[in-house]
């Protein structure tokens, strides 16, 4: 049994920082990096990468609607094609750093409310992987499991994985707890890497208000950027390896 | 005896129209094209390079200062590591967003204040060089004629293409007259044809105060978002054609 | 009988130029100047306040989306207390460059989608009057005809004035044709002042589908941006002027 | 003997947190607040102004450069009358979400590289200076002792007031040491206070490599956004008021 960690990096701007990145690199075994879209600039970019290729971090693009101010949690109404060329635009931009880097993109991740969207609309989910396949270096595809960017991607044949969120809430339907409601987030670390391995050992899900569901995944979505955040991987990772669960990025080094 | 004309392009943004690159694309033989930074945006990068790609002009990146309220004729202080970062940002943006067009990026010219530094600051020119070699596709410069960029690039065994201005007055060094100065601009097409026309027979550029001089250039550059600049370039093609100068990218297609 | 003529101005940003302001405030009698957000610069701003003042035409302040790249013209999920605090800090940026260019802004226009949305959703609409009372000067709003915002406005007890579209279609419930639909705008001047004339003549607008309607305005929006706009606005006051209707701005210079 | 506390706050921007405002405005009197220029957002402007105000802390506009990427400590290359227009637009920004807040800014701070620069530059200091008169409330300006800013501002009649600096050193002509060489920054808050209360008690500061100097203030500046600086503003409030001095803002409340 094996399975990736990843989380959300490179989300700093100009003179704000977000989160412990190098903290987190330590941890994780794949790396989301913003591209300059809902946040981080050239600098952020190329200090995060030079950051995870030292580790040996698998690196992705994490590619957001551009909205800095809303951080890339506001819809901003786009066409799908509009949105693939947002993506290329982002993407590219993270991979020309890359080559100055001395690193490589490996795989995209849409972020935040563009996630959220490739998610459950087709047409934004096909514009996004036409994007990442036109792209250079042959790209996989990080979508949350069970979702319309997992199969769209599935679809064309492109590699594809998905994933879990180590610190989010399940419904019997395979969605998230929305924010608003009762256990949305699981904030004990311990709580949160117990419902891993179990997961990991079962391949189901507990849930609220259900009966624990099946559900595929070859990562967990670690959260850099709340308070705990490198404390909460370190826990999960340490009870993973305790269980004899490998820790290992899900594209080969 | 032959030449390339290169032209400004892609510098709308959003609801903002700057020339007409489509004309434009009819005239010349290769394209500077903005890259998000001093002007442009994902769909106008698409836009161009396709209008681009359909004609078979040679594209270029054009990567500017990221301030489009100054346009990128504003230099924003920056060290020459952050320079390269940037450049390298931009020239993967457009490389992106042109691998969903169908086309591709053979070049790099900085724009504006940019390639004004490029031009006389060695440690700026070698961190553009730098970031230009290390992204994929090899890519050439194109520098002003004469400058610390041609310099910078040539010492690295990379390729370079100089240029010159088609609308712009020269002074006995080399340098451009100063737009604060009489003779700064060439307003009349017929003047300006006939100015390159002598140039490329024999090799010497008329300037402002002393004697022809000697100058090597494979590009003029027309200037794209003047009124008159659409007649301008047509009749210098036409002129130079007409003197049986082959007007041809400086790349192979 | 009198009418306003009211156009959205000072729509220009950095090196990019939108519409002929001076030649569209030589027509209207209100001017509704962009403030930042989905248009303008501190130079756009106070060099359109000085047209208007110079020519005596009541200045409005444009607020909008701060979303340049859509021009304002893209809904951004934001809560009404956010949009009144955003309309705020626009009104207010251009009542301080007001002040520096000896002009005065007498009332509040929303832009675009800021617009629309304020015209259908009530807490939107109490949010901008909210923020609009609470500003220095005794600002009034110009509310689309028939709309929340006038309503809001209304309750409040602040003085609002509302406006009609010269070159758009009417639907029979007082709405405009969608733009997507036949009918949605007239494009011949002579058809549009016609139209405004009869209106003025009897409060009843003629509609796509049905009989013609009631609506009051104080004002006619004469479009500013789109080719031809001079010339419409021109004949629309024009033929005004012929029909005996004075055409004077709704609030006192 | 009294002084002012202030300090530059609200630096904030989106989802990117700078200090602890809250905290830094139960120690200070008078409060820097960023206008949406070189950092900030109207959400921002609102909350920090309401902590303010709440505080009975006044309020100042803490203007710089639109640069967020360099956080205004870039000079972006601009004529006097653009930086006076841009201050106007930053300061009528922040009046107007004052007004929605029911707060009152009462004078003028340059930020970061703008305030350098009015510092040095008599034209700059004009321009400022002419933007601050025009806006309405009677704004006051706070530059640092002995600069430009403080002169241009007393030759119009207007109202000044001047800082020194907490933590910075000084040299024998009044100027602060380079941050490149040793002296330019005191980080044992004990020693900050030491020679802020020697200062007050004789008009002379201690400088680097020569004799205290005389120096005219109504305020010291402490910095909200390096570790350790509550702690600063906390000792060197207490020490001030142990030595018998009131800490007080140099505006009536």
């Amino acid at each position: 049994m094996k399975i990736d960690l990843n989380s959300d990096l490179g989300e700093s701007f100009g003179p704000w920082t977000m989160g412990d990145d190098a903290a987190m690199l330590d941890v994780v075994t794949s790396a989301n990096i913003a591209c300059g879209g809902h946040a981080s600039d050239p600098e952020t970019m190329f200090t995060t990468l030079r950051l995870a290729a030292e580790r040996g971090v698998i690196i992705g693009a994490h590619p957001g609607y551009a909205d800095r101010e809303g951080f890339g949690r506001r819809v901003i109404p786009m066409h799908p094609d509009e949105i693939g060329r947002m993506v290329a635009a982002q993407v590219g931009a993270l991979q020309g750093i890359a080559a100055l880097a001395g690193a490589e993109v490996r795989y995209v991740k849409p972020h935040g409310a563009l996630g959220n969207l490739a998610a459950a609309d087709p047409a934004v989910a096909r514009a996004i992987v036409a994007a990442v396949a036109a792209l250079p270096g042959r790209l996989a595809v990080l979508a949350i499991s069970g979702t319309d960017l997992e199969l769209a991607t599935r679809a064309t044949g492109a590699e594809v994985y998905s994933e879990i969120f180590a610190d989010r809430g399940y419904l019997p339907n395979g969605r998230l707890v929305p924010r608003s409601q009762p256990g949305a987030m699981l904030h004990d670390a311990s709580e949160a890497a117990e419902r891993l391995v179990r997961f990991l050992e079962d391949g189901r899900m507990p849930v609220v208000g259900g009966d624990p569901i099946p559900l595929a995944a070859q990562s967990i979505c670690v959260h850099g950027d709340s308070p705990g955040a490198v404390a909460m991987a370190k826990e999960i990772r340490t009870r993973l390896s305790a269980a004899g669960i490998g820790v290992e990025p899900f594209l080969k080094p």
